[in-house]
Formats: C-alpha cells, sequence, structure tokens
C-alpha cells in the first residue's frame, strides 16, 4: 500500500510550518536530515524514535545563533563547575516549577544521560548486580545494562498501570519518572513505596526525570530528590521537552555524598564536557522556552486523547499521564498482528513504531510517538485503524 | 597607566569588523561575551588564553545555523562510530593536507582533548609513572598530570628551540607537535628521534596535533602516526585553528590496538559524545574553512614577524614555526621584571599575558597570543615595549 499525501505551500523551505506547531504535515516534515524521518521510506510515517516533530523554540535558536555570531572560544564559565549558568537555570528551574531546591555544587555535568548512567552504574554497582527497574522500559538503558553485565531486577507495569514493589534486594533502583514507555507519571504513594524500598535495601536512587515537563494536568511530577535526597541521582536535560536531542548537554545532581566522592577520585575531566553551543540552547530552553512548551503540551494533552478516540477499541491503550509516548497491546489481534506488531504495522500501515521487544515487552506490543501535528497523527492513526480493520 | 581607544564605526554589534579579519580593534573585542575579553578590566588588552580574536568563518556559522533550523534532535548519523562525516572529513583532511591515510574505524569521539588524555592516561598508566614531554608545555594537561598524579619526565626545549631525547624510560611519550608555548614545529629528523625512544622503551606515543593547520611555511606537519602508526594514538579537533573553543569535538585516532581493546573493555558510551551542532562546527571548519584559515595563516606569519621587529633586542624570541603563541624571555631585564615577568605586564603594560610557571616555565617567562588584528598586535607590543622600556 503506498500513500500520496499534499504539497503544502505554507512551510518555508526548512519545514517550519508559517502557522503554528500544530500545522505541521508530513511533506514538510520530510526535508528533515535527523533520524526520525531521514531513514524511513518516503512512503512511511516515522513515529518510532523518540524526537517530536515541532521545531524548535526561536528563543533556543536565537541564542544559538548568538553564541555562534559574538565569541564561540572558551566560555566565560569555563572553569566553574556545572558550567555556570547552566547549573543555576537547572537550579531556579526545579525550584519553581516542582518545588525542589537543588544545591548547585552538587551539579555535573554530562553529554547525555546514557553516559551518566553508565558512569553512575561503573562507580557504584559491578556486572552481575541487579538493578530495579519499571518494565517495559526505556530502550537505550535497556542496552547499557545489557552491555554493563548488570542484570534487570525488573518492576512490571501492568496493563492498569500499576506495580509492586518487589521483594529482592538491589544495590541501584533505576527510577525512570515520567516512564518511558508507558507514560505513567508516578504518585506520592508510589513514590513513597519506592523510597521504602529505597532505604529498606540500602539501594541508591538514579531518578531519571527527562519527561518532567511533559506532564498532563492533573498529574503533576515530584522529583524523587524531594522524598530521599540524600539516596538520590537525579538526571535530567532539555531534549526531550524541547525537543533536541542532537544537543548534548545533561544534568546529574548528586545527592548521595558517597557518589559525590567516587566521582572526585576520577581524573577530574574524564568524562567530558558539553560544548558552549549545547549549554546555550540548554539554558535558553529553561529559562525563555516555556511559551512553546504551553503550546507544545496543548497539542500532546489533545493528542494522547485523539489516540483513545481514534483506534479501536481492541487495542489496548492506557492513556499516559505524561511524555508523547503511547504504549499499545495489539494482543488482541492474534496471528501475524500480535505476532510481530511493528513489522505489521510498518508493512500494511506504513507506519514505524517502536517494537515492544526493544523496551522488554511483549511482541503484540509497540511503542507509538505522538509528539506531532493533529493532521499527522490523524494520518498515522487512521492508517493503523485501516490496516487492523 | 591607563589606555583609551577609539570608538570604531565599522563594526556591528557583534564586534565583527565590516573590513576584514585584520581590521579588529580592541573597542570591537570589548563586546565580546568569552573568557578572554570577558575577565579582563576594560583598560587591558587580554593576550593570554589560546583563542584568537578573529570571527569564526562564516561556514561554520552558517553550518551551525542550519542545523538549528532543520532538525536538532537525533541525527542521522547517531549511532555510528566516529560521528559519521566527522570520522570521514578528518580522514580526508589528513590525507589531502598531510599525506596521512587514517582508518575512520579508529576514529573514537570526546568532547575535548584534555578529556581524551585523561581516558588515555587513565587506561594506560598509573600514578607515580613518568611521561616524557617537551616543557615548558601547554598548562592544561601539566594540571592533567598533576591531577593525576603522573610524573613529568621533561624534555626541555632550549632557547634555541633544540632538544635532546632523554634516557630514562617512560610508558607514555606525550608529545605535543606543533609545540604550545614555544610554537615548535618538529622536523623529520627530530620525529625520527623520538620515534627511536618510543620503540626502544616500548612507549605509547599520544601525539597532540590541534596546531597542525597553523604552521608556516616552509615548516610543514608531519602526522607522527606516519612515522609509528602502530604506537601513535592521535589527537586533534578543528577549536584552535578555527577558533571556536566553545565548540566540543575532539578526535583520537587510535593506532594502537591495545589501547583500542583496553576502551573496548569500558561502557560504550561511558565517555559521552560530542553533540550535533559541535559535529556540524568541526565537519564545516574541516570540508570548507580553509580559504578563512589561509587569510588567518597571512595575518599570524606577518604577526609572527612583528613582534620580532617591535619588541626590544633584549626580550628572548625565537620565531615560532606554527601556532599563534610567543614564548617571551624578560630574564635579561632583572627584578621587578624578571621575577614575576607575566605581573610586570599586566601592572605597567595593561596586558595579561601568560606566566611562564603555567607552562613550567621560569618567571621571566610569558606566553603571548598574537592571534589577533594588526592594529591590536601592535598596540600589545607598544604596551610593553614602552613599560620596558
Ligand atoms: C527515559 C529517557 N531517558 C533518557 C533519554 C535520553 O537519553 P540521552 O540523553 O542519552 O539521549 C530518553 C530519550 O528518549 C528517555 O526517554
Ligand atoms: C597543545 C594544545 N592541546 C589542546 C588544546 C585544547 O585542549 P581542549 O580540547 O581540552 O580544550 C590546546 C588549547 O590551547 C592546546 O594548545
Amino acid at each position: 500500500m503506498t500513500y500520496e499525501c499534499d504539497v503544502p505551500d505554507d512551510v518555508d523551505r526548512h519545514g517550519r510550518d508559517l502557522h503554528g506547531l500544530d500545522s505541521l504535515n508530513v511533506t514538510a516534515c520530510r526535508t528533515r536530515d535527523g533520524i526520525k524521518w531521514g531513514v524511513v521510506p518516503p512512503d512511511v510515517i516515522p513515529s518510532w524514535v523518540a524526537d517530536m516533530d515541532f521545531p524548535i523554540a526561536d528563543v533556543i535558536r536565537e541564542a544559538i545563533a548568538r553564541r555562534a555570531a559574538t565569541d564561540l572560544g572558551y566560555p566565560t564559565w569555563l572553569e566553574q563547575p556545572g558550567c555556570g549558568p547552566l547549573a543555576d537555570a537547572f537550579a531556579e528551574r526545579m525550584e519553581s516549577r516542582y518545588g525542589w531546591r537543588p544545591d548547585p555544587a552538587h551539579v555535573r555535568t554530562y553529554t547525555d544521560l546514557n553516559q551518566a548512567l553508565q558512569v553512575l552504574l561503573h562507580l557504584t554497582t559491578r556486572p552481575g548486580d541487579p538493578i530495579a527497574l519499571h518494565m517495559p522500559a526505556y530502550n537505550s538503558f535497556l542496552e547499557t545494562l545489557r552491555d554493563m553485565g548488570r542484570r534487570v531486577l525488573p518492576i512490571p507495569i501492568g496493563p492498569d498501570g500499576r506495580f509492586e514493589v518487589p521483594d529482592e534486594p538491589a544495590p541501584v533502583l533505576l527510577l525512570i519518572n515520567p516512564q518511558n514507555p508507558s507514560g505513567r507519571v508516578f504518585t506520592q504513594p508510589e513514590l513513597a513505596a519506592l523510597a521504602e524500598y529505597a532505604e529498606r535495601h540500602d539501594a541508591l536512587v538514579i531518578s531519571d526525570e527527562i519527561h518532567a515537563d511533559l506532564v498532563y494536568s492533573p498529574a503533576r511530577h515530584i522529583p524523587f530528590a524531594t522524598i530521599l535526597p540524600e539516596r538520590t541521582v537525579t538526571l535530567t536535560s532539555a531534549s526531550k521537552a524541547f525537543n533536541m536531542g542532537g544537543v548534548h548537554c545533561a544534568i546529574a545532581h548528586i545527592g548521595a555524598e558517597a557518589v559525590r566522592t567516587a566521582l572526585d577520585g576520577r581524573p577530574p575531566h574524564i568524562y567530558g564536557a558539553p560544548g558552549a553551543l549545547d549549554v546555550e540552547a540548554t539554558v535558553a530552553a529553561w529559562r525563555h522556552g516555556d511559551r512553546w512548551l504551553e503550546e507544545v503540551l496543548r497539542i500532546l494533552d489533545r493528542n494522547r486523547q485523539l489516540i483513545a478516540e481514534r483506534l479501536p477499541s481492541r487495542v489496548g491503550y492506557r492513556m499516559p499521564e505524561g511524555t508523547y509516548l503511547a504504549w499499545l497491546d495489539l494482543s488482541a489481534y492474534g496471528s501475524p498482528v500480535a505476532t510481530d506488531a511493528a513489522g505489521f504495522l510498518e508493512r500494511e500501515a506504513r507506519v514505524k513504531v517502536g517494537p515492544g521487544p526493544l523496551y522488554g515487552g511483549g511482541d503484540a506490543f509497540v511503542r507509538l510517538n505522538f509528539g506531532t501535528s493533529e493532521a499527522i497523527l490523524e494520518e498515522i492513526l487512521a492508517r493503523i485503524s485501516s490496516a487492523l480493520a
């Protein structure tokens, strides 16, 4: 099956829509040169990798251009820990949005979250150690655990979104909250149960909160560091909420003193540092990006409901409280859908989604990325529905 | 003493000169917000940190703007080792400029050279080990050796620029070629003597060639990897020649198999990766920056001669064959100049230079940065000459 798309006359040559974020269409997006659109055949709509389709906020683009125009030499904050303005922008944002007051002195910077995770696991655990982790889970982190020979101690998330805290101990609880791919935003009682687990087993909590800014009311994000400050390492970056996966600038806020001490025992620059453009883009996003973010959140909130309205009722779907990711269960369809749901959808619906097994889920599951415009999401959902009919 | 400067009417609001790289003046540069101009008092001219004053090439600025305008998500080469186009651009440049054919498969990326050095020393040496190194030497590397408890086995560079290969063995020869701060570009016989040393003592050669593109005819840069391919790790980036110290994108070409094996034993992402903007800037510089670079080299070549012409003959100065750095010997002046030459020049000439001891040199030495326009260099040299008069 192939599909045709209208050529839009309301986009500029970079595929930026002239009428706002929500009126992007497929033809405009095909001009993008990132991996999301760049590697799919021309009649396939990509809904796989965790990039949104929205162009980045103008304030970010302007901050990058300003740095490139004025002085791309060593920045003033060259020798400052936490890259100076970055640690401050992070701390201010956490306080104003989440009522958490991080200590800028406990901020370390990395290029990306997966790097930070590898550093932390390398310093605090050994091959064979179990790492407690909600399942299904973000594929790159699963790959890291596999690459480093750490064992997943699964905390399965059920179809209703609930989970049981495990009995078995683990030296590390790797919390992803908001969770990828389920879109769960954990509640106060859920976090309290996890905190109780961590205390009981003297576990370090590595809390990936990269999707924190992508939470839909009435759900709200609670930083784990507000619950167990001295046991928690918080990881985040602006790359998901502000749609710039190519920008490499990640924060680790290290509440656990033993981890800071272990890091201090390493050569000071062995893990590198983000570049000035990456820092500027991140600071601009956190300080000036919220108008853009609000518009995006309105679109995403509408989108998560559109999925429930448009997909056939046999598709299992629990509306996420955060992220732009939907975890779909096609097991009601039987073979050939349920035996390779992602393959089926790519072949028959010409939509590329994330295959369930990539996240440690079943063959009947797929992860759908709804970080896109109404027109594109409608097209994706229509294609899937018609392939399943 | 204070100095006044004319306000220019031929610069744009970013301090970019409208008449070409060589007509920059002090007032224009003071609008820069990088560390070089940003941290000095208003009547001091900065000639310390190794940033040039020239605005970056338009092709680099355009590449950055294009990436920010089109798609700042995960790049197409996300999973490719050596960041895809980066390893290729590096390999092509080495071949066309220096007749060296690196293997793109042996390329690893880091955020900066000092990070790469720390990784390499961490994997191949232990605290207390001697590291053979020409002295004086690049301050950040000396700091790294100190921070990591490695001992410098000095290879002193004499006033005539010559050196003797040491007798004592070392597991690593840390070669900086072109050398900072002497500006030496080592000749074929000199490199052959160093290679003989490395072979005799079974030493790994870590060859920092970051200044390779800044060499003045008739001197020419010879990659050490062309001499001892399997014993050499070559480090470089575009950040010096193309004046973008804030861009974090460094290359390590790892000719030594044992080092590749040691790296393969580490978690694959533990050392991070440069961001997409950093990679784009570097690829643009290497592929399209040579017209800009040629103009800069003409200015720098003139500048290194201007220093010889303008400074009093009692100032010891050996014209560098490469880099934009001049190593000046003020010991002929006696106290108070010779006892703290950098302090004297900052106080009396209102020029901030690099103090000799920072590079492991004497108190009577300073490092002067001549990567600037004729007008600014003339002003720097006039101030120094008058303070010494
Ligand atoms: C839960 C989670 N953590 C982290 C990341 C980003 O990882 P990195 O910063 O290594 O690109 C993502 C990207 O999708 C994610 O979903
Ligand atoms: C010899 C040498 N190596 C490396 C660098 C740059 O180091 P990094 O990439 O860590 O900023 C410089 C900068 O002046 C240098 O002179």
